[in-house]
C-alpha cells in the first residue's frame, strides 16, 4: 500500500483546524454540503462520480509521523512555529468520525443539490474538504462529458484514449474510471484496465508502420503476430491506399479463418474518408470490419460527423474527454450549512453573496426526486432540520420564478444515501460496472430533451417551502444586521 | 513505496511490443523524440518540465506478478489469449536499458525541438512512450502557464491554489510541482509542500467567518490563535466593512507586538476593491499589510488589473493555473526518427503527413542554441547521424521561408544532456528549486519580446542544412514511391 495522502489538503484547512482547536470549537458538530452551481459544457446536469475514490481516501485517513513532523516544521511570518506541539499531538490521535451521505455514483444531479453531505466535528469536516472536492469535482466532470458523448454515440462503441495528454498519472486514472462510469466502453490505459476492471482496447500506432519498409509489409506482420486483434491504422502514408492494403491483408486473414476487426482513421476529413473506406470494405465483403476514428474528437464533432452520414462505428476519444477540454474544471464547492449552537442543537448557517446564485442553502439537506411512471418529473431539496416536503412544491432557489408543482407523480425517493457513520463505511457501494449501468438507467429516467447537448429543456428543481421561507428570512436578517453594522 | 505503475501505458504499446517480439524485431536499436508542434496559450514557447518525475518512473520500471497475470488474462476478439505465455515470460525479465537525453527542466523549448530523446530496443521505447508523454506534456504545460503568470506578476508574489479543482490528486501534485518550477512562490497544497519542499501558504476561508456570530469576532479569534499568520478574508459579508474589521483587529495585534500580514479579496471587482482597501490600510498605518486577491485569475486578468492600477501584491491562482484552463493539454508527441537497419546501422525514418507541420524530422537529433553576450539568438536542430552544424544557418523546418543566419553569436551550447545510459541515471539532476532558478535565468536569456503574452516576436530556429536536405529528399522519395504504389 502507498502511504496515505492525508496531507492532500489546503494549508488553510489546517490553520482553521488549529484556530478551532485553540478556541475549543474543533469538535463542534457541523454540516457541510458539496455541490455545484453551474452545469458544464452548456448542458443542464452533472453525473455524480468519484464517491468510491473519495471513500477510500477517507477510510485510509491517518497522519504519519513524517506528516506530523512536517507540520511542526512550518513557521509563520515571524519565523515562529505555526502550530503548537499540543495541537500536533492531538492530530496524531485524530481519527475520522464523520457521517457521510452521498448521491450514488451515476446519479444525475442538478445545481445546488448536494452530491455529498458531511456531518461531524468541525475540524474534521474542514480538513477533508479539499480532497473531497478534488476527487468529486474532476470525476463528475469527466463522467458528465462521457455521458454526453455516449448519448451522441448511440449504439456505437466509445473508447477512451486520453492517457498521453491527461493531467498527470492520476488525472489519467481518474479520467479512465469516470469516463467508463459515464458511458465509455473501454480504455487504452492498461493500468486502469487492471485496477478498475475496465475493458482495454488498442492495436498499433504509426510507428509500427514506419518500422517496416512498406505499409503492406507492416500490416502483414501485424496480422501474423495478432490475428485476433487486427484493426489496421491506415493513414500513415495515404489513407485510401491504406484501406486497400488492409483489405489485402484482411483477405489473407480470412483465408486462415480469422476476421479482420477493422481499420482506424486518424487524420483528414474523417466523415468523408469513412464513407469511402466503408464502400471499399463492403465491396471486398468485409461488412463486419468496423471503422474506428480518432483525432481530436468530442461530442460536438461526433454529432457533426453523424449528421454528415459518417460510417464510423467506433469512436476513440482522447484529449477532449480525459481533460474535458472545453471546460476542464467543475466549479464544485463545499459550504458550511449548519453548526451546533451553545445548547448542542444544529442550527442552519448561510453564506451570503452579492451574486444571488452564490448565496448558499442553509440546513441539513436532502434531495427528493419525484417520478411519474419511472420518469423523473422534478426534485425538491429539503432540510432535515425543517422537515420533509408536506406538498410537492419546488420553490426556485435563486430567483423569484414561480414554484414548480410536482403533484403529478406516483413515486419519489431521497437521493442522498448513508455511506459512512462515525467514520466507518456502512453501505456496500456498487461496483464500477454496476454504477455505469446505473448511470445508463438514470439517463433513461430523464426526459431526453433535458439531456440535449445544447439548448436542453430545464428540469424542475427547487427548495421545499419551509426551507425557502427560512432562507429568505436568514438573507433578510443578515442584510439588516449588515446595514446596522455599517451605520 | 507504492507498487510501480509500469502498466501505465496504452494497450497498443504492448500489442506492438508483442508484434515486434514475434518478428524478432523487439530489440532493434531505435531513436524516438518527444516534442510539441504548436506552443500553448497564444505564446511562442514551452518551459520544459517533468523530467525528474519521468526519470523516477523509468528507474522504478518492473512488471509485477499481478501485472503479468493481468496481461495473460487479456483476450482478442476470438476470445483467445492476446499475448502468448512465452512473450509474457520474456516480459517478466524485462529491464529498461534505454539511453535518455533530455532538456533540463526549466529550459525554454521551441516547436519541433526534442524535450526528450530516447534510444534503445524498440519494444522498450514503445512501452514507455505513454508515461513519458503523460508526465512531460502536463508538467511542461503548467510550467509554461506559471512562467507567463510570473512574467506579468513582476515582483508580486504568486501562490498556487489549484488543488480543489485540479484533475485528480496527481493532477494537483504535478501541477503544484510544475507551477513552482515555472515561477510560483508557494502552494496551498500541503502534501506538495511536504513532498517537493515547496513553501506552503494559506490562512482561512469563508467557513471560518461563518462559524462565529460576527465577522469581527471571527477575525479576533483568528488573530488570537495565529497571531503570526494573519491574512483576513474580508468578503464574507461586505468587503470594505471587512477591511475595517481587519484593521480593527490588526491594531490590537500591533499593540501585542505582532504584524497583520494582510487581507484577502475573493469576489467583486478586485482592482477597484484593492484601491479602496489600500487607502483604508494606509490611512490606518498598515503600509506593510499586503492585499491578496483570488477568484478565477490568470495572466490575462492580472495584466488587465495591473493596467487598471490595482494594489494587489499577492496573487492566488487556482483553477486556471492548475488545469491550464484556456488550453488544458499540450499536444506533445513521441515519434520514431531512426532505426537500426539489417547491418546494425541507425538509419533515419520519417512520418509523412498532408499537413506539413506534422511531417517529422528524421535522425538522432540535438539542439544547439546560439548566444550573443548571454542572449539567445537562435537554435539549430541537427542530427548526430548527419553531423553538427558546419555553419550557423537554421533552415525553416515546415515552410519555404528564408533560412536564419545566426553568425552574429559568440557562444553556443547543445541543449540535450545525457540523463540515462543503459537504463541507469548518469546525471544528478538539479533540485526543484534549482530548476526554478534555472527557469528564471532562461527567461532572462531570451529577448523579452519573444516571451510576450500575445503577439510575441518569433524566435529564430530551424534545421541544420544537411539535415534539411536529407529531410526534403526523404519526403520526395516517399512521395514518389506513394505515386508508384497508387498506379
Amino acid at each position: 500500500m502507498t502511504h496515505h495522502r492525508s496531507l492532500l489538503t489546503d494549508l488553510y484547512q489546517i490553520t482553521m483546524a488549529y484556530g478551532y482547536w485553540r478556541h475549543g470549537m474543533h469538535k463542534r458538530d457541523s454540516v457541510f454540503h458539496l455541490f455545484y452551481r453551474s452545469p458544464p459544457f452548456g448542458g443542464r446536469y452533472v453525473v455524480a462520480a468519484g464517491l468510491e475514490t473519495a471513500l477510500q481516501w477517507l477510510e485510509g485517513f491517518a497522519l504519519s509521523d513524517s506528516d506530523l513532523e512536517y507540520l511542526q516544521s512550518l513557521v509563520g511570518n515571524d519565523n515562529q512555529q505555526l502550530f503548537s506541539n499540543a495541537f500536533v499531538a492531538d492530530l496524531a490521535k485524530l481519527q475520522l468520525t464523520i457521517d457521510l451521505d452521498a448521491m450514488r455514483e451515476g446519479t444525475i444531479v442538478y445545481p445546488h443539490e448536494p452530491l455529498l453531505r458531511v456531518r461531524g466535528p468541525l475540524w474534521q469536516c474542514q480538513w477533508i474538504e479539499t480532497a473531497l472536492l478534488n476527487t468529486v469535482n474532476f470525476q463528475s466532470l469527466i463522467a458528465t462529458k462521457a455521458a454526453r458523448i455516449r448519448d451522441v454515440a448511440g449504439n456505437d462503441s466509445v473508447l477512451e484514449f486520453g492517457l498521453r495528454r491527461a493531467q498527470g498519472a492520476d488525472g489519467a486514472m481518474s479520467a479512465s474510471r469516470a469516463a467508463y462510469l459515464g458511458g465509455c466502453d473501454a480504455t487504452s490505459n492498461v493500468l486502469a484496465g487492471k485496477e478498475y476492471g475496465i475493458p482495454v482496447r488498442g492495436t498499433h500506432a504509426h510507428s509500427w508502420v514506419m518500422s517496416f519498409d512498406t505499409e503492406l509489409e507492416s500490416f502483414e506482420a501485424y496480422a501474423d503476430a495478432m490475428p485476433n486483434n487486427c484493426i489496421f491504422l491506415v493513414d500513415t502514408y495515404d489513407t485510401l491506399q491504406g484501406v486497400k492494403h488492409a483489405i489485402e491483408v484482411g483477405q489473407r486473414l480470412r483465408d486462415k479463418g480469422h476476421a479482420m476487426a477493422g481499420i482506424r482513421l486518424d487524420s483528414g476529413n474523417l466523415a468523408t474518408l469513412s464513407l469511402h473506406a466503408r464502400a471499399l470494405l463492403d465491396q471486398a465483403g468485409f461488412h463486419n470490419a468496423k471503422i474506428v476514428a480518432s483525432n481530436d474528437l468530442d461530442e460536438n464533432a461526433m454529432r457533426d460527423m453523424k449528421a454528415a452520414g459518417s460510417q464510423i462505428a467506433v469512436w476513440g476519444i482522447g484529449t477532449k474527454l480525459a481533460t474535458a477540454y472545453d471546460q476542464p474544471a467543475l466549479g464544485g464547492v463545499y459550504k458550511l450549512a449548519a453548526m451546533e449552537d451553545g445548547t448542542g442543537n444544529l442550527v442552519p448557517r448561510i453564506k451570503l453573496s452579492d451574486t444571488p446564485i452564490k448565496t448558499s442553502v442553509p440546513g441539513k439537506l436532502q434531495v427528493r426526486r419525484y417520478y411519474r411512471d419511472s420518469q423523473a418529473v422534478g426534485d425538491i431539496m429539503y432540510s432535515e432540520l425543517t422537515g420533509a416536503p408536506l406538498s410537492p412544491i419546488a420553490c426556485a432557489p435563486t430567483s423569484n420564478r414561480e414554484p414548480h408543482d410536482l403533484s403529478d407523480h406516483n413515486a419519489s425517493e431521497d437521493l442522498l444515501i448513508p455511506v459512512m457513520r462515525g467514520g466507518r463505511r456502512v453501505a456496500s457501494l456498487p461496483s464500477l460496472s454496476e454504477s455505469r449501468e446505473f448511470a445508463r438507467m438514470e439517463r433513461l429516467r430523464m426526459c431526453p430533451s433535458t439531456l440535449q447537448l445544447e439548448q436542453a429543456s430545464p428540469y424542475p428543481f427547487g427548495l421545499e417551502e419551509r426551507l425557502s421561507t427560512l432562507r429568505s428570512k436568514m438573507i433578510a436578517k443578515a442584510a439588516s444586521s449588515k446595514t446596522k453594522e455599517a451605520n
